[in-house]
């Protein structure tokens, strides 16, 4: 843990003291953001402090040219990268003419700030006494609007308490913005026009290469004391920016005050010659309905997703609390709405790794959604990559495969590789892995066959094909092998055979077959579609048949568990709990060849494969490689320690359990990596739920029937979840004393608890 | 071959036709160099076509802040590189007011380049039409002086044909240079003053960073048909440039020229507040002597160069041309006056490879040096690695090493590391071996143990400890084993077992330890010293032999072979031969996966540890690896096809012998890897040296005596060598016909002809 500054509680996020050192962190950890843009929590107005600015667009990128000490043939030339949008949110504010600046006030009290989860609003005030002496209270509240997610609102407050006082607010525009993030300091937007008339603003510009049209778009109303003023504002605007400046007269103890209505539309949802019209619809609208109304409606826009996503923990008011940010983070990120958009593994918190997609959303994210959404959203996400099909297609060629074999991207905005290391973008590759199990997953959830003769039958035949072509056949050891591979521990690169990229690899295939035949017989049309255009035949069936049968697994007799990758056994086998404290993390203190040669694992490689195919294995075996692997893992990935929760819980270690559900869950909370300045780990938070629901919850679905084991530790007293399975919601209660199955709507459900065949009723909980 | 365009001579590079899109490739193969600085074949005059300037000074570089993808921890802040230098060649002209600028002529005929090899200099002439349809003859001599090393002579003419003419000449110094290979467009260079009086020019400027100090300096003479002119030239000057102007009025048919005297002087060689006065006193010095005697100097210096190192070739001028451009550059890079210097890859030709130091020399440059110049200049290059032990330590520990164990870098101008990609910084560590081998090497050609006790026992303990800390215990094959390497086959990264290295490191500690012994029992003073501060102790020695009596070094019973690699195996082996030649090479079609997981070898890797350990084999050894590896080879390395002709020689496969040694030695000239432009492979052509010597000369030392197995090629009529064997030139002479061995000065020296004892004397050759 690393700081320990967010007050404990429930359901808000909690800082309560001004700390120019933490202004960076507080940005990421008080972000908004609504599925469709998103805001640190950068302050309105001016401040000369250390701060990292941040607007997202969800979609809009630019291909920043690539950076590499030595070009490798085959790296892609670009990296597309989340871009900072133009900034809606300023609002310079100057008391007597004199800017109000928390770096250069004489002193800040009453500070706080509060995110409120439970109705997806984010607040700031403060008293100050500014240098000329003037003491003000103020007040700062904003949401990214659900109900209309082209739509930003502040209201912004301030009183001056020692005298009378002349007020300014100059809300602004300003698309003059570069990212920390670039690679050759490239301008990423080209600015087409700056206009305003009758007190709307509006600024047109593009991103380069990509030409993503944006409108950013504001309109304000002041007030004095909650009576409206009707001013006309001054205004100000060059090549970049557009200002109006409202001046105010207040008495000591008067509170001026100004509402601002902005955010962007693009050309993502309307024609570009429409964009005007499109901000000038939603501002109309929005200001008909008024700032109280739109707070009302986004209040219950996220009491409608608490009410099926929440968590609610007993008895421990911090993991009450970084289990609701996770959740709450996730839902900011992506609400299933557009196909186009993905999770990136920052959401809109920060600009690190791109805001791509990652596999983190088919082996993290999807059973997230897939339990407190509607199934089109999961749908959706895995439609994703269908969409993008030819682009994995085209990327596996550059890399030599042929007969439409697919290598999806480590890293994408559209469906283009933008990552370039070696080790990682040609190696890491059980990535493809993930894609056919997302679908088999979302399958056995929702029981929707349907999506893999429409979709994922391509996806999987173009993967399965990768995988045939990517083994070669060893003369030596008569069997398939897998040379030159990254396994999900990025700890060891480059090693033949690894365990669980052979065995995904051959469940690829044999999941494929499976699917095939399903499809020949139930879906004739689209099966005839689909091997009519990828041309697949039964000799290319055989040859897959002949390869799965032999496929070689590394496997160790002495110690009675598959390896890791053949030389597994070469290293020494150290476990962590003697590694000197001082050497940690191993990441930033040792070079990368001691790394890699040590036996030190990032995050579960071989236990990801007992995660995904916990019912290919026994207890016992899952107990074994358990406890060869785990003391091995220095869990330094934010998706390592969920997997592990999920594993000691299912084997009954409570307390280890715990141990890592409070690593997860408070992660950025606590800033455990060093790194939260940055942005937060969204993708990891959907591993969070993952530990409570499948790992104390003990959550599977086993033949079509919904199937639970669950535990609680020592140190709460009771929690909740619920999840919606096949448009029947359950809600779980655990408690020390017990647990009980309720389920909402009408019908039956049949679940299996602790291996029993049970059936709710809404009228009868299951109490156990 | 991607070239033919130069023309086949015994004794120059020639060239004789104008083609723009040829310069930049003929501005590396005319480079001229002596030593202490080095100069690509730029015009003097304006050329406004496509060019690559390049001027350098032996020693002067600057620390380039490193540029990298993605940064891991362990890699060096700074590639040290060479730098393009202030331009001191340039000698604009103008007839009648137009600029002569080959790239505007109307016309160019005659036009021809010669670079003498014999006699070190560079010819350029050419008659132009200019664009006002004046008609001249120019020719440009120029050679950069081997008896006065800061200086460089220009003698440039040009005489109107068809009209009188105004000729005006321009010399100038230009220190406005920058570098084409700059990580962030950075200033290399820092411009200190630009002066001049009574004709002579200098500025001063410095290097950033490292803070060399360096005069460019020039003064000029024109004549008109040899008439000396006494003219008062203008002077024009800025910042970083500084212009004399003499204006000739010639009738049509005279001769005007310019004899241009210019150069550097360095803070290496003077103290900085004297750097002028250096310069003062070469130019008195040179101007004094005259054009013609300085010429006649350099031919000299070139004459007592070939009269040692000169290999003929008769019956076949392509292959002399090639052996004597190689020869040639090898002096022109290296002469082995300075202990600060070393051979980069590209010596004085270009900037790419930072003109840095690499395992080349210790591997293929020392042999060269040994046997062709004084014994002193090979122990220089041992010296400059004993220089840099510190910062090979200081390496070592930055990757986790203790107790004094060095890690020599891949690449370096001052001993730090320059390279950053992990597999070749980190784990390309077989270098270290070069290094004990220099040693070894040295030891057995010239006889002279005491460089050991003096400097080397040092180099290698702390090397010895180097390897003993890389290898750890593996349980499972009980065995020490070294995981994570990269051998001298690039094109397998991160390896276990290679076997080139761990065979190497096992000798080293061998060899190291026999040494210990005799330095114990002849060298007292020196072991108690170096024991006394390495705290060498005897159970430090026994873990040592512990180690060499139990190495895994990986074999294949079935080949009966030993393999590159552990899982070398497991890849599918299919020759190069039934490789498409689309296909080719492999590096720049193929993505950087596919590479390492294909039996692709790109140089010799097991077969350079025959070659350097050849003693330690039988030949059916050897030949069963060659017949093994060998096909599977593709040497996309210069390095690669010397040593396979070396051992297909000792085999008796002369033809393929031949075929890899015309591979080696036009490499260059006839542009084989399509990247001339960049500069030559000066490295590897000690290499082509190697195939002639060791390979058709069967050249070995056995038992401090020198043993030959004479072959020849049936494409060559006759070919001869000399080596100097501890201070004894011996001369061979060998033919289709029958072999000559003779040796210069008075003594008798013993050889092993074919295996069998003889002894030459002066007056009596051995005929065979």
């Amino acid at each position: 843990m690393n700081q320990e500054y967010i007050t404990a509680n429930a359901w808000s996020i909690i800082e309560d003291d001004f700390d120019k050192g933490r202004v960076k962190s507080s940005e990421s950890l008080f972000s908004l953001g609504n599925g469709a843009m998103g805001q640190r929590a950068n302050f309105e107005e001016t401040y000369t402090g250390d701060t990292f600015q941040g607007s997202y667009i969800a979609g809009v990128y630019y291909p920043d040219k690539t950076r590499v000490g030595w070009w490798k043939n085959g790296y892609p030339e670009y990296f597309a990268k989340v871009l900072n949008a133009p900034n809606w949110i300023g609002i310079n504010v100057t008391v007597n003419g004199v800017a109000l600046d928390l770096n250069t006030c004489k002193s800040i009290t009453n500070y706080k700030r509060e995110l409120n989860m439970k109705e997806g609003w984010y607040e700031r005030s403060f008293t100050a006494i500014l240098p000329n002496d003037v003491e003000v209270n103020v007040s700062a509240k904003r949401f990214l609007s659900l109900t209309h997610d082209e739509l930003g609102v502040i209201n912004y407050k301030v009183t001056p308490v020692n005298t009378k006082a002349v007020i300014e607010f100059s809300p602004y525009i300003d698309a003059g913005i570069t990212n920390e993030d670039t690679n050759w300091d490239d301008k990423f937007w080209d600015i087409l026009s700056v206009t305003e008339a009758d007190q709307q603003g509006f600024i047109s510009s593009k991103t380069m290469k990509t030409e993503f049209h944006v409108g950013t778009y504001m309109q304000s109303l002041v007030f004095v004391d909650g009576q409206k003023q009707n001013l006309k504002p001054s205004v100000t605007q060059s090549d970049s920016e557009l200002y109006y400046k409202y001046t105010l007269n207040v008495n000591k103890g008067e509170e001026a005050s100004i509402q601002k209505f902005a955010g962007y539309v693009t050309d993502m949802n309307h024609k570009t010659s429409q964009l005007i019209d499109a901000a000038k619809t939603v501002l109309k609208e929005s200001i008909n309905l008024g700032y109280e109304t739109l707070l009302k409606q986004q209040k219950d826009a996220w009491a409608s997703i608490w009410d099926m996503a929440d968590i609610t923990i007993d008895g421990d008011v911090k993991a009450q609390q970084g289990i609701r940010f996770n959740i709450f983070q996730l839902n900011q990120t992506y609400l299933g709405k557009d196909e186009r958009l993905n999770i990136g593994p920052k959401g809109f918190t920060g600009e690190k790794y791109g805001g791509s997609t990652y596999w983190d959303t088919e082996a993290y994210c999807i059973p997230f959604y897939m339990a407190t959404k509607d199934q089109n959203v999961a749908r959706s996400l895995l439609a994703y990559r269908y969409n993008h099909l030819d682009k994995a297609i085209e990327n596996a060629e550059k890399l030599g495969f042929t007969n439409g074999a697919a290598l999806y991207p480590m890293v994408t905005m559209n469906g283009e590789e933008s990552h370039n290391e070696w080790e990682i973008t040609f190696e890491e590759i059980h990535r493809n892995g993930a894609m056919v199990y997302a679908i088999y997953n979302y399958v056995r959830y929702t029981g929707d066959f349907s999506y893999i003769p429409e979709m994922g039958l391509e996806v999987m035949i173009a993967i399965s094909r990768f995988w045939y072509q990517r083994f070669n056949y060893s003369q030596e050891k008569n069997k398939y092998v897998m040379l030159g591979v990254t396994g999900p521990n990025e700890y060891e690169n480059n090693v033949n055979n690894n365990w669980y990229t052979n065995y995904f690899a051959k469940w690829c295939i044999e999941y494929t077959m499976l699917c095939l035949d399903k499809v020949k017989d139930g879906y004739s049309d689209d099966y005839n579609r689909i091997v009519g255009h990828t041309k697949l035949n039964d000799s290319e069936l055989d040859k897959w048949q002949e390869l799965v049968n032999n496929v070689y697994l590394p496997y160790s007799g002495k110690y009675d568990v598959y390896l890791q990758q053949d030389n597994f056994l070469d290293k020494e086998l150290i476990p962590v709990s003697e590694l000197d404290k001082t050497q940690r993390p191993i990441n930033q203190k040792w070079s990368w060849d001691r790394i890699l040669r040590s036996c030190y694992i990032k995050q579960a490689d071989v236990l990801q494969g007992f995660y995904f195919f916990e019912d290919h294995f026994t207890e016992e075996e899952l107990e074994r490689h358990f406890d060869f692997y785990e003391p091995l893992t220095v869990h330094e990935s934010s998706l390592s320690p969920c997997v592990h929760s999920i594993q000691a819980a299912k084997l009954n270690r409570m307390d280890q359990a715990y141990t890592f559900y409070l690593r997860t869950s408070r992660l950025d909370l606590d800033d455990y990596n060093k790194e939260v300045e940055e942005g937060c780990h969204i993708t990891s938070m959907a591993g969070t739920w993952m530990s409570i629901v499948e790992g104390f919850g003990g959550m599977r679905v086993v033949n079509d029937t919904l199937s639970f084991e669950p535990r609680i530790p020592k140190e709460w007293d009771a929690y909740s979840f619920k999840v919606n399975f096949r448009n029947q919601v359950v809600k779980v209660n655990v408690s020390q004393k017990g647990s009980t199955f309720e389920v909402e709507g009408n019908s039956t459900l049949s679940i299996i608890l602790n291996g029993e065949a049970l059936k709710i009723s809404p009228s009868q909980p299951v109490k156990a």
